[in-house]
């Protein structure tokens, strides 16, 4: 896969974060925030707040701060929050329902509408009130939802097995759960998720603080 | 909460890569792992990938690269890999149990030993063979099974609580999965995971792609 041209990863992760606190401070009316504020909140450095609010394209003013309305609306549009994305879960197993009853993703217009799995028992059931179809099933209802990103969490060793089957069907991005690194075509984007790197974050604290 | 002192957070997510990788190398008997392949399969900057390992001590020989053997062992003892460290799960829904059955995690030595919930159907009942105990009955398995690490997956709304209890039991780590930021005494570690970070990285490349 070419190596995907985006800004710098620890920032855009960040992001969420920011809009969480951004939102707060529009449901609490006020018109500005401050970098300082922000920075205090997330226990950042407020250098570090300005340099990574710079990729939305809002800069703050002096004493004031950054125009609430106007930053939310920014990281919103960077992140492509502001437009509705329709997605498939890929494994109706546990980290599948999970996902699938998530109460963040609704909110960023993460619009998850279906569930696939090849496991008989599971087919023709509802998780979290979402159908879950057959794995032979995916071209046709892909057609039919027209959904751009598929969640993949079946287990490892099915991994680029399912990788294939969501290319073949037509889903340009695959937000990938599983171990494996998934081979897929240049135009396919994958964002692989680790839960492993948060488990390094807690062991590098546990060691420091001893 | 005090800042941690910690090394750079992006550095110390991508070291289980480091690992994955050097492990497949140890495994396919190799001595040595040059920085520039690792850098190729990840998808990074040879430099960064010196810098990143920088952190655990290690340095590539010139033309070699990195020692096999000890390049693992230093990567796990940075981490806090190298020990096993017990878990229990607070929040038997599906979240829990999906990490309760996460692969990855005892490969890293993290046993979850019990999950605990207040939903008297989940209690008494097992979830991954892991048993299900009432959250009245944490401060007693906590003395039972001395756990360091919390996995905090309640619902939003008990995530507070839930870790008043956490803490109040005598556990020193919480790995939040919540969307909340709790509170807790300093003395107390918290890891916040984030699921929407991911999907900010997913959408931005998807703007970035189009």
């Amino acid at each position: 896969m070419a190596k995907q041209k985006v800004p710098a990863a620890p920032s855009v992760r960040r992001l969420p974060s920011y809009l969480h606190l951004v939102k707060k401070a529009e449901a609490d009316k006020l018109e500005y925030i401050s970098g300082t504020v922000i920075a205090e909140e997330l226990e950042l450095e407020p250098i570090q707040v300005r340099k990574d609010l710079t990729i939305t394209g809002i800069v703050g003013k002096p004493k004031k701060g950054y125009p609430v309305k106007l930053l939310i609306t920014a990281i919103e549009k960077f992140l492509g929050w502001n437009k509705e994305k329709k997605a498939f879960v890929i494994g109706a197993g546990s980290l599948g329902t999970a996902l699938s009853g998530y109460q963040g993703f609704k909110e960023h217009g993460l619009d998850i509408c279906a569930a696939f799995d090849s496991d008989k028992r599971k087919i023709g059931k509802e998780i979290h009130e979402l159908p879950v179809f057959g794995m032979d099933e995916l071209e046709t209802k892909v057609k039919e939802y027209k959904p751009e990103i598929a969640i993949l969490t079946v287990p490892s060793k099915y991994a680029q097995e399912a990788a294939n089957a969501i290319v073949k069907a037509g889903i340009k991005a695959i937000w990938n759960f599983t171990n494996i690194k998934i081979t897929v075509p240049d135009k396919v984007i994958v964002q692989k998720e680790d839960l492993s790197s948060g488990y390094a974050m807690l062991g590098v604290m546990m060691n420091t603080k001893k």
